[in-house]
């Protein structure tokens, strides 16, 4: 499972004022918190800074690469332009790869992207969004991945650097969303052998009572059907619980390793 | 979901115990606390009295009728003879048709089994088991429940009387055995539109440790992929949660008013 902690994003609160304030300690210990509990990406995101998103971006990478230099950054943020500043940054202070969240089929995104990934070897979040808006069935978000993935694979991103984010909606407004996620999810891993999913889940449960135990429930689930990567918060001993679990369940912990090792490390409940 | 509640089960001491004393109360509670659970049936198995199974099959049938008439038996055993007592007998005492636990492809087993079957309503667990032993991959699950669902539909048992049991495995043996059941329960649930499937699931945990984390998590899984019956306790309450939240996360809960409601009732965590 790709793990990419969430945690560094100026819309929470306690982030934003850590940015503002230049609060070096606070950026830091959620990145090695982080990197501790095994997140595989940092992503940063700083898009609540619309007149200096990228300069924002700048201060947070130097933060964290100085507090976790072995793990590698997702750039998370709405504006191209932001994500090339960062990009173009991190290249020259790191040989890690980093992952661009994301690329969408939306038209002036995906022309304002590609640029910045074809050829090369950054790892790309593509979320199943077009200029026809937000896809409702599992066909939907399967036709949006294909166009996707296949627009991405001819400008020379390879397959394997692709993790496909079918786009959760909340079960709340329609009781159809989860499984069109789910069924899409398993679609898109099975007709893309090498492609990657990955998405951010909590939107599954929004404006819904229990909203923990419907997130770790629907992890379970998507790990099920196939998914190999998510943002989430890795801090969260019950949600990484479920995850380890449901990865020894799906057969993809050897022998039960991983999984044993959890339990008696103390991170399994029961 | 398809419940059936395990707990009649002479195989558990106080079971057995309250079988040989004859004692009504703790059978009849036991029965009761099922049927408040939601159990959609009553399984009853008194395999351990090997001299006088049929016997305590009605005995226990009578004080279960008794406490809950208004929810249906299911017939658990591996012997035949005392099945076709135990139907034999619920049938002169109550409309509500049994589910019978189990057939499988086992030559012994088909045989015996079939007359008592064939052309009538009775409920059928179909247990994916032949001569040859027990399957090991997904294929093997598919091919046993494809030949064993075609021998009992040319029987004139209809589809939607057959409770597929791709049969669950420990993981403990083979990382794979999770994944070989899940797929097997969706290709069943998708190459035999109509049919059920059907399991108890924890031996999926056997030899593990933190074994109900591992069951719930995996019932989960098996909600994902399509499963809509299970033989479990109901009055487990964490795993009870689990399958309701699985089944809103899995479209089968319309508007998630079942999930509210036991949410509101304190019956889901978080």
């Amino acid at each position: 499972m790709i793990i990419v902690g969430e945690l560094i994003n100026a819309t929470r609160k306690a982030v934003k004022a850590a940015i503002e304030a230049r609060d070096r300690e606070t950026i830091q210990s959620l990145a090695k918190d982080q990197a501790e509990a095994k997140a595989d990406y940092i992503d940063v995101n700083a898009g609540v800074f619309v007149e200096n998103e990228a300069g924002c971006l700048k201060w947070v990478i130097d933060e964290v690469l100085e507090a976790v230099p072995e793990v590698p950054f997702c750039i998370d943020s709405s504006s191209p332009k932001a994500i090339e500043t960062a990009v173009g940054y991190l290249r020259e202070k790191t040989s890690l790869v980093p992952m661009v969240n994301s690329i969408s089929l939306e038209t002036g995104r995906f022309d304002a992207l590609i640029p910045l990934l074809a050829g090369t070897d950054l790892k790309v979040v593509a979320l199943c969004m077009s200029s026809e808006g937000m896809p409702e069935t599992t066909d939907q978000r399967v036709s949006v991945a294909d166009k996707l993935i296949n627009k991405l694979v001819n400008n020379n991103i390879p397959l394997e650097n692709i993790h496909v984010d079918p786009l959760v909606q909340s079960l709340g407004t329609n009781s159809d969303y989860g499984m069109a996620f789910l069924t899409a999810v398993e679609r898109i891993m099975t007709e893309f052998p090498g492609v990657h999913t990955m998405c951010g889940l909590s939107n599954i449960s929004f404006g819904m009572p229990a909203r923990p135990f419907l997130n770790q429930n629907f992890m379970v689930m998507a790990i099920a059907r196939g998914l190999d990567g998510a943002i989430v918060n890795p801090l969260d001993r019950k949600m990484m619980a479920n995850i380890i679990t449901a990865e020894a369940l799906a057969g993809k912990d050897s022998y039960c390793m991983n999984f044993l090792k959890a339990y008696r490390a103390g991170a399994i409940p029961g």
